[in-house]
């Protein structure tokens, strides 16, 4: 993602996150300050991944992260996701780009707390019991919490993305009339 | 899950929550009480799924719910994830029963935000083009916010667990020493 596209998302989002979403309370509005500080972390972290540079993205965690991969594991704490994401770039993820197609949402859950969906497309590679998985899309949401260092990750997840079964989404799939 | 289990789990996981868990500041404690909360939401989720329960399901949902399903589709506020799930219980989930296996995690994020981390075993069903998808475990990712309607269910995304993956997790994998 080049700087011009950067700074038009995070404007675009910060306009977003000002817009009252419906019934009950108002949701939590989140400060174009702090749009602007996740989606720096967001960058930082596709960075960090593309530079197979661990100890950078370990720098944008909690201590008490949690994290469930695309295979569903789950990894708790610092030590643990720190851990699994270095066995798993020496197994396999070294040089496999992580490209940044798009922030999907960034939703405030509290003051200090937000919610964003981020979509990345992942090369190509091999696993290790020899299988070429191919290129695909994966939705990861990113909770984030702002801490005395700044905002950070506090937990992860992610999933690739089914793209045959994407036509058949009741909201946004090709075969519905709401697009 | 039975009664007593359900209180057991939940005192041991108020016990976790209380537990310091590494560098840097210490982690947000999660009181008894807010504990119990979160774990009878759990518990209504699943009694409503059970039920085919749709009203009663969003009603534990805030209004700027945010939710990611197993297939990677992303829905953005309470009109789309009730649709959507209205849509796929018509079309599918309508008597296919989900159990909780268990609650992995119960995390505090900030003052009033908690992550579960929670195991759910599906029963096999149908999808719409005729594929019989069989019984599987998924691992949810559900954010909690506590409102003034008590704590609701901010974020969710959910994974289908790849058995034939989990050997290979550096944490708790079958081929690793330490598990």
């Amino acid at each position: 993602m080049d700087r011009r596209a950067f700074v038009g998302l995070t404007l675009v989002l910060g306009g977003c996150a000002m817009t009252a979403t419906g019934q009950g309370q108002p949701p939590h509005s989140l400060p174009a300050e702090d749009v602007e500080a996740i989606n720096a972390v967001i960058a930082a972290y596709e960075r960090t991944w593309n530079a197979s540079d661990l100890t950078g993205m370990g720098a944008l965690y909690t201590p008490d992260i949690h994290w469930v991969n695309v295979k569903g594991m789950h990894w708790r704490g610092f030590d643990e996701v720190d851990r699994a994401h270095r066995v798993f770039f020496d197994l396999m993820f070294k040089g496999v780009p992580c490209t940044l197609e798009g922030v999907d949402s960034l939703t405030a859950i509290a003051p200090g707390v937000a919610a964003a969906v981020v979509v990345w497309r992942m090369g190509a590679f091999r696993t290790p019991d020899g299988h070429l998985a191919p290129a695909a899309r994966n939705r990861m949401t990113l909770i984030f919490a702002k801490t005395a260092n700044g905002w950070k990750i506090a937990h992860g997840h992610n999933i690739e993305i089914d793209e045959q079964a994407a036509p058949n989404d009741p909201i946004r799939g090709k075969r519905t009339q709401s697009s």
